[in-house]
């Protein structure tokens, strides 16, 4: 029996431990993240294909959701108001859309870091670049599995462990052609201090 | 008695309801933001004026502060992870960091406006653009007086009216020579329902 066409062509890829990549993802086209180990953090940025200067904006998709926690069903909007992509699955149900992506500033800042990694940040402008994609131009990212907890009175955020445990997904489908930046998180908090690879799977449109 | 230069020098300017200014502010000048009526929103961007590919980011901000609600004492950090400004005074104590500026697209998708105001967006867009910043750049706004609580459990947030009372005020010194964009907020929900002015002082340093 002949599988379809589109479960033929999709294929399990691993971003290593503490670093990125980056691709093209059709409309209509979905992408699988999945956390193969647990508590492994995934910091997603995307672009318009087609110009570049259109990207994913967590102050615009707050704004038209209500709400800081994003989940399936939820569009996620560009700094123009459109739809890029859409959470069609999500087996997790906590993620952040607060944060950028840790940077060798990051190490620096908040661990003290002498020597630091350059992070999802060094890791995303690498894999943008060929893209035409400048460092300046990354913005917060949709953090896949960040479990970044708030305290209502005080505003007070912390970085606790992920929720997500070994198997555990989330499914986007893109409303538009867009570059994705995606990561293996490199920061020691967001992963409860062990860094740990990220698997995803593109399943195009039928 | 003669009063010292930076005193004579500064001067209260107005912006009238639901519009918008941009100015230089020289390091280590301060910005006073006073609400003059009060319940009043004023969005606030700021860019490197040497280089404005540097642009405040909440996200860097909210990381390296680990809260959302910014108050005296607190720096305000670029895509770069330099400090562009500190809040040195604030009456009021609770501002958003969350949200970007409104726009024909909020009023559209939100208030469901058929003939939308451009909002903020659309003022600082265009008070911005002698500058050479185009409105792809323009980022989330530190909205100064917003009043966004979130329920910590479901991540839902609101826009309520703000606390500031007439009056009422914040300050900021810049830490670097930054173009400031800033206006008086145009969306209903955020100004309790009425349009109001926003007053601004900048004081050079001594």
């Amino acid at each position: 029996m002949a599988l379809p066409l589109c479960a033929l062509m999709s294929e399990i890829k691993r971003i290593p431990p503490r670093s990125g990549v980056a691709f093209v993802l059709p409309r209509g086209a979905r992408l699988k993240v999945t956390d193969p180990q647990g508590e492994q953090v995934a910091d997603l940025v995307a672009y318009n294909r087609d110009d570049t200067g259109e990207v994913l904006s967590n102050g615009r998709t707050l704004d038209y959701l209500s709400k800081i926690y994003l989940t399936a069903g939820d569009p996620v909007y560009s700094n123009r108001s459109r739809i890029m992509f859409e959470i069609v699955e999500d087996k997790v149900g906590r993620h952040d859309f607060l944060l950028t992506p840790c940077s060798a500033d990051t190490f620096r800042i908040i661990y003290g870091d002498k020597n630091p990694h350059r992070g999802c940040f060094g890791n995303l402008a690498e894999a943008l670049a060929p893209y035409g994609i400048g460092p300046d131009r990354i913005p917060t990212a949709f953090n896949i599995f960040m479990n970044v907890p708030i305290d209502s009175e005080t505003g007070v955020l912390k970085v606790e462990p992920p929720l997500s445990r070994a198997g555990d997904y989330l499914v986007i489908e893109a409303k538009m052609d867009i570059i994705v930046g995606l990561t293996a998180c490199s920061a020691e908090q967001s992963n409860n201090y062990a860094f740990k690879p990220i698997d995803y799977e593109i399943t195009e449109a039928d």
